[in-house]
């Protein structure tokens, strides 16, 4: 009878919270505005790549909002930037969210920082209603993201030594940008988190497609991020006059590539399902036009939320090459690049209290997979994720032109708001 | 009654000289082997370019064997090497043949050269057999045949005052290189011969394809010269995210250009004959694994005897075209690069006294066509022409491997001997 009630006033408490607690759309938007400052040239255009003087200026007005809304900063050796608010419960482990601040050259005002705005605005409004969670609560903007998630990866203790000596996009190598940002390459060893270390971690971003648009749907309920894998191929044939060697006597390399792009392209959208394929680079070394194609290089690439679908599309398209590299008496040899990022799915009981959050606002929302990469992807090593996407207009990303309307950021960052507060209660909640 | 007589003397006459002269087969293959060290590096590759070291040794070494032969030599103002021989009539027009002796860097032996050992071949037997001609006779050994037919182009008035500043493959500009050769840059002008000028030119080549070694044939008596037309071709599509993206939304120009790859084969394929198309080139400008390609460059080239041929095909290219830019939702565009070559008939009285000079030696023949430019199309410009062409082994050419055996080239030089002979006695020989 006691854990009937119990239950019974849990549910009302739960769905009280949901009735009050709502984030303010103008500040979201205002943030995204002020934030667009730094590291705007004078064109008008972010140019806020990590560890530039935009990023680090940018990301000091960041933490001094975080401060300002009564977070503990810190900039981890990594330099990500921390910010921790304390639960009433110190035995559990925090609920984080987050996202970047960085940009791609040329970049857009939404991208990672609408994110990061909305981690934010979830603490804001915790405050504005005097709502202390149970769990501790963590804020986490990662740096220099779009460079491949070195802040997210140092986090997981997924960045390679050899990454620090690449040239970033700032021209700084990123150790040297660590240290420019406040962090210690020295010292990334101790960044490192382990698994069970987050009760939760959650993150929003814009959609960089236009499939919620067309569709005239609110949010996406992402169910995984997909898995990537890389192989690079050569087509041989036989170099050769253009002009003396008859048609029938040609070991034309091009044409067995171009059967080839368009035999991937067959491949992938022979399955049911989101999975994507591309021939995304193509060259005929010492190509020239009296020249028949010797030889051809390209690059393939597959995504999907299943390895195995990957495995078996790959089957295929070596199958149609075998196929291919007989009638045009070539040779077509596949490397696998040994890149593959395996898929990451996210938390079925996030996803759910997702759709919880979305149906007690009205929210219309879509289940979809994620086909870019996200810190949320790394930050699964470490606990149950969570990712929502929302409207990206006319499925423009990487862009200045990136634009997403107030409204459908406040519809998103409802549905952060109140998953935290849900997932705060929930007695099921479980490290992966 | 009378010219019965005359008619009947003369075709004994012309049969005599069929049967008693005939080439040094030997001589010929043994200077292709001196001719061969002039320009040879440590590894034994020739690097015979025109301008080098190598050649202007070669030009010297050749221009003795020419004055040993009688021939009254001069360097003419654009390099060429000229060697005269008169004739019994100085009111005739002079047949001329010949070749070029320099090389694609890494050439082979046997283009150009065999070519210019056969012209000067036909003299060691015309002296050996006492045999002087109505006509005068000249030796033409042409300057930079592989670098774009430039001392056949000076001759015709032909090449673009442009060309002289332009860097040929000897590190010289083609105006520095002809004063190292002994011409002046300055009088070209002097040079320049008009149409009328010779009662015919003929030169005799390497196949550089494998048509006559597949079927067994000692010769091809060329019909023509192919037309070229070059076009390029700019594929425009999105480039996108190629992870974001979901298949049926993708405007990827790379399928768009594979489709048009294949659709150029199909339509050259389509027509009877001996035409080619080719696209040798093919590029999307910053390709990347991960993006869609939103653009693609690529060349387009085509060749045949007829002009009117290569417009039909480009015409079917067009259409083609349209309809995988409808299907793929690209735009295809072309571009001609005016770099047009018109077709070049041989003479139709110079290929039938061919076929009766290998026809009285046995030797066995077919008609064909030349895909490949060389001299003797500029000379066109000048009088009737006739081209010859000996089988190359496995098709090999612009490489250390080109080869043909002394037997292959004693045969084609004894057609080239005979037709001299014969075009001197013919009193139908007209001009262009």
């Amino acid at each position: 009878m006691k854990s009937i009630l119990l239950a019974v006033t849990f549910v009302f408490f739960a769905l009280s919270v949901l009735a009050q607690v709502k984030v303010n759309e103008k500040r979201i938007e205002q943030r995204i505005f002020e934030l667009a400052e730094f590291g705007k040239n004078e064109k008008g255009e972010g140019q806020r790549v990590a560890y530039s003087q935009g990023d680090i200026a940018g990301r000091a007005y960041f933490m001094d909002l975080m401060r300002k809304a009564g977070l503990e900063v810190h900039i981890d050796f990594a330099g990500n930037i921390v910010g921790k608010r304390a639960g009433k419960d110190p035995s559990k482990k925090p609920i984080a969210f987050g996202s970047h601040i960085d940009m791609v050259p040329n970049g857009g005002n939404y991208d990672g920082a609408y994110g990061s705005i909305t981690a934010l605005e979830i603490i804001e409004v915790l405050n504005e209603n005097k709502i202390i969670t149970d769990h501790p609560l963590e804020v986490i903007i990662f740096q220099n993201e779009e460079g491949g998630l070195v802040g997210s990866r140092a986090m997981t203790g997924n960045l390679k030594k050899e990454a620090l000596s690449q040239k970033s996009a700032s021209g700084l190598t990123i150790a040297e940008g660590i240290k420019a940002i406040g962090g210690n390459p020295d010292r990334l060893d101790e960044v490192i988190r382990k698994n069970g270390d987050l009760a939760a971690f959650l993150e929003i971003h814009i959609e960089q497609s236009k499939v919620l648009e067309k569709q005239g749907i609110d949010v996406a309920i992402v169910e995984g991020i997909v898995g990537i894998d890389d192989w690079d191929i050569t087509v041989i044939g036989m170099a050769n006059h253009a002009g003396s060697t008859p048609m029938n006597d040609r070991q034309d390399a091009l044409i067995a590539a171009s059967k080839l792009v368009i035999a991937v392209n067959e491949v992938v959208n022979s399955y049911e399902g989101t999975q994507v394929g591309s021939v995304g680079k193509i060259t005929v070394p010492s190509g020239a036009p009296n020249i028949i194609p010797g030889k051809v290089e390209m690059s393939l690439q597959m995504r999907d939320l299943s390895e195995e679908k990957i495995k078996k599309m790959f089957a295929d398209v070596e199958k149609r090459a075998e196929q291919i590299a007989k009638e045009t008496n070539t040779e077509i040899k596949f490397e696998n690049l040994n890149l593959a990022s395996t898929p990451t799915m996210a938390s079925r009981e996030i996803q759910d209290k997702m759709v919880q959050a979305a149906e007690s606002f009205g929210i219309s929302y879509i289940s979809m997979q994620s086909g870019a990469g996200h810190d949320v992807q790394e930050m699964a090593k470490l606990g149950p994720i969570g990712l929502v996407f929302i409207p990206s207009k006319d499925g423009i990303s990487h862009n200045p032109k990136e634009y997403s309307s107030p409204s459908e950021m406040a519809k998103g960052a409802n549905i952060m708001l109140n998953t935290v507060l849900l997932l705060d209660k929930s007695l099921t909640l479980k490290l992966k």
